[in-house]
């Protein structure tokens, strides 16, 4: 398998991270795309993937898939142990349901804040900074609905470690950008966070 | 169980559609809020679901579940004929991959362009007129990314009619109070369209 990513980039960290939680990583070529060049806007990968973003895994068949979301579920079917995305229909539901809570109420605005306030992609995209602050307060509210999650629960949906821990992780680090960060109103995810950077997935995934 | 939906919206409606397709419409109880008096901001909702959001499906033993995309999951492994989301591994991340293409490409902008651009929810968000047009000209622009592939692929995930259609069947009708409508550059989603508006479960949809 063949995973195309960005450095620093938080959706591909997310699939990172799965794969070093499975200990997967040695079996997966990791191809760094550069982003700020365009390589994802190159005909031959918008071919495989029309919405030219990263992640997209190339499997040995030749398929490609893309979104992180499907990505990690689709890993976590093939290579079971340990199971991060649940096992009855109702636990795969409310693990599903918080890594989308996670997804749009965090990972998204962050993304947003930083594309819409730094310009980073203006060469491809118009800039609304007006759009980019209103993430930034939306990704900061989000933090309190972790917050009271995180205090009734050791993880993001339950009492252990689901790729909705994996996407707040990779959501949370990458707030750092927009100078959103946790601080003394968020003692559980604070909790939270220092157990999860313990995982040796934590410190593989920086790739 | 109990569906919490809202006349009109498009996230619900995938969950509507899809249990219509699946001829359980009469085991559920549909409870319409009304978001613009702020329904689903009241604290016994908000207790049930932190975003705020529907759709919410309450189900007999008290838990809920909310996020479309997990409950249609859900609801399709509980009552599996016919299979909406895929049956091997590599066909659910296939049809998943699909569905958040359309999501992320069209749903979400053409959501993003009604509330920024009418200021329908200004009580509770900041509106950033020059976002929504932002987000119309992408609805628009990622229309061009589904003809294509309805030009080579009978449905949106491939040659069967799955989650992914009805993501796409609520976002386009959604889509035309911004104005954003299917053309003559649109062929092959003109052909899908009236293919997926035959089906009994579009004129159930419509609660």
């Amino acid at each position: 398998m063949k995973l195309y990513s960005a450095s620093k980039a938080p959706s591909p960290r997310r699939v990172v991270m799965l794969l070093a939680e499975k200990s997967l990583l040695d079996q997966v070529e990791i191809v760094s795309l550069d982003l700020a060049a365009g390589d994802n806007l190159r005909d031959e990968f918008v071919q495989q993937n029309p919405m030219a973003k990263v992640p997209m895994l190339a499997l040995s068949s030749g398929e490609c898939l893309s979104e992180a979301g499907a990505i990690n579920r689709y890993l976590d079917q093939c290579y079971p142990e340990p199971n991060l995305c649940g096992v009855s229909p109702l636990e795969q539901a409310h693990i599903d349901m918080w890594d989308r809570h996670v997804e749009i109420g965090l990972l998204y605005p962050v993304g947003m804040a930083f594309q819409h306030g730094s310009g980073f992609f203006k060469d491809r995209m118009t800039p609304v900074p007006a759009w980019g602050q209103e993430c930034a307060r939306s990704a900061v509210a989000f933090l309190q609905v972790l917050e009271q999650q995180l205090a009734r629960h050791a993880y993001v949906a339950g009492e252990r470690f689901t790729v909705a821990d994996i996407t707040a992780l990779c959501a949370l680090d990458f707030a750092k950008v927009i100078q959103v960060r946790i601080d003394d109103r968020h003692p559980s995810i604070q909790r939270w966070y220092a157990e999860c950077q313990a995982r040796p997935s934590y410190a593989a995934s920086w790739q």
